[in-house]
């Protein structure tokens, strides 16, 4: 069904997608690569929100060198768009500009609009196929799609552990565990997600600024606290408002109402949201669903036990990133807060998605088995 | 120094080395390749104890096959011996076959014979050269490196754990946590070892009889148990006699002199060693010291939280072997009962050596910074 030179140019178009890992939220990161008598005349990615699409971009870059996409094959990483959003429908201008066929790796996973794009495509005499390469296309958005599928962020926890699994001495202290080598990998996966979490835990042992310093991005993540009675001292350095482009107010999710409080933490440019659970704790799922609402593809969480724990209890981690330091720490905190299982066959189930050296650590990447 | 077809012929040799794996003990592990006029004449590796050592099984080989080793190159993954063992030396049987040039991997590791061969290849005008792959010839017989150097075995601890480290539920309850995959990996590993140790834990959580019965295996390895106050049950599984070809007794390290528990398990086959510490328990380290003395090159040791925290406080565990199941257990028994750090700096340090997917579980093999 797709030929060798499919096969090419879809690989190109992922990597050109992958140009937008760092700035196209809350936009899907999306590759487009335009073939025409087998040469390759256009090329383009998701710009920022609000920008051109890839295909647009694509199309341009073809113009702008005197070529005309007019017969042209569209490799595009995800169905074209068929909507009105910031910008106009890229279908209607591939139309327009009379390219022959599309190749598309996935469907656009709204539910809403799935499969209009392409429809819309082939109601113009357009060729078009899709499936090309869709699992690795999916796994490049996979935020994206857990946020138009589920209408949840893709939830990342990241730890750094002993092979012991500890991840602080009693006392708190933590750093390091993990090698530089693998405490910069992981500002390149802050780097990539749409917000970070941590917890009011964290806040007090570490005082994280939770911004992304040893990877170079074009714009800083927003940030988010989970601090049930919102005791963050007002000096926190994830207070601390970051100087990006695309600043945005720190978000504390809270589980009591104290307007004082709430006043002065907004003085200092958050946003207090009061999301309580039964327990007096915030409602992580309501959490998830109202950063959702906001657009977050991505969550990154760089927690400690007790909210990582609280995470997992409650279905809430979709992908653990682990980095496993080759060293042993014995009584120590542990990764997760978890109760004791009556039955071994009740553990929470994930399964192995990639493995890699990062200096002298492992970094493991596990995902939920129904993920 | 060594061209292609030494190296070549090297890998093959290393190749032969390996087809040793499960019955030289307690001598190494050694293959021999012989290249005249650019063919390969002759091929051997080490049988079991008392039998011929590479050497002269290849040249047997080659002289079955009517061909002459005389001006031959051998290539050898350890120095041939230049003693008389339970087999008369190799070097002398080199150099009688005339053999005009001797590759060998590595020196013997015995520092009282080391460089003899090859010195007495040397004095009988053979060209010998030395070092070609030799990082991977001392890692096929690290055990028997180990004892040469040290007197002590390799000692290699096998865990199987979840992602956060958890080994067992507190009642005890350890079966399964990884796979079926993994489980049998692990017989492999029983069986490429001179001996498996357990302890007395163990033995009460689960009983195993700690013989290889998933991999087929030329011998079962000698099994070791440490049992404090000669607890064991006369009917434990571990203490059931094994039905192969080289049985030996089991051996039962204790920290008390009881003849009559010593009187009953002797009934039972099994040897009793009486090595005890000031706080009562075997000293583990004498131990070590006497299983070297033994023979024992690779020990594999299947314990649980105490024993295997034990022994790497004792600085007796040589490389950790990780199978990790993609689970969270939460709340549960750990790798290595060790007390809490004052300093993170202070942790156990280990390195990465491989990593490897086993089923759905991950094997990660680590081993101490300075082994």
């Amino acid at each position: 069904m797709f030929s060798d030179t499919d096969h090419a140019a879809m690989q190109q178009a992922l990597a050109l997608a992958a140009r937008g890992m760092f700035n196209t939220t809350p936009n899907p990161r999306v590759g487009c690569v335009l073939i025409k008598d087998g040469q390759v005349i256009g090329q383009g990615f998701t710009q920022p929100a609000g920008q051109d699409h890839a295909e647009i971009q694509a199309m341009k870059d073809a113009l702008s060198r005197g070529l005309d996409p007019a017969g042209a094959t569209a490799y595009v990483t995800l169905e074209p768009c068929s909507h009105f959003g910031r910008t106009p429908p890229c279908a209607d201008a591939l139309v327009r500009a009379g390219v022959a066929r599309v190749v598309a790796a996935m469907e656009d996973p709204n539910p809403s609009v799935s499969g209009r794009g392409l429809q819309r495509l082939r109601d113009a005499g357009i060729d078009v196929r899709c499936g090309l390469l869709e699992k690795e296309a999916r796994d490049l958005n996979i935020g994206f799609v857990s946020r138009m599928t589920r209408g949840l962020p893709w939830v990342r926890v990241k730890v750094a552990a002993s092979m012991d699994g500890g991840t602080a001495l009693h006392d708190g202290t933590s750093q390091w565990i993990t090698g530089q080598a693998a405490r910069d990998d992981g500002h390149a996966w802050r780097a990539r997600a749409c917000a970070i979490l941590t917890g009011i835990g964290t806040v007090r042992d570490d005082n994280p600024a939770l911004t992304v310093r040893a990877f170079a991005t074009p714009r800083q993540p927003q940030r988010v606290l989970v601090d049930s009675r919102l005791e963050v001292p007002l000096d926190a350095r994830i207070l601390t408002p970051d100087s990006g482009e695309f600043a945005r107010p720190v978000l504390v999710f809270c589980a009591v109402e104290d307007r004082q409080r709430q006043r002065a933490l907004e003085a200092r440019g958050a946003e207090v949201v009061v999301l309580p659970n039964p327990h007096g704790k915030v409602e992580l799922r309501r959490m998830l669903e109202e950063l959702g609402r906001r657009g977050i593809n991505e969550l990154h969480v760089e927690a400690g036990f007790k909210l990582n724990g609280s995470l997992v209890r409650e279905h809430c981690a979709d992908e653990l990133l682990i980095y496993l330091a080759p060293k042993l720490l014995g009584d120590a905190q542990g990764m997760f807060n978890l109760p004791p299982l009556a039955r071994l066959q009740d553990a929470e189930q994930f399964r192995w998605h990639e493995v890699r050296q990062i200096g002298d650590d492992l970094r493991l990447i596990a995902r939920r088995n129904d993920a």
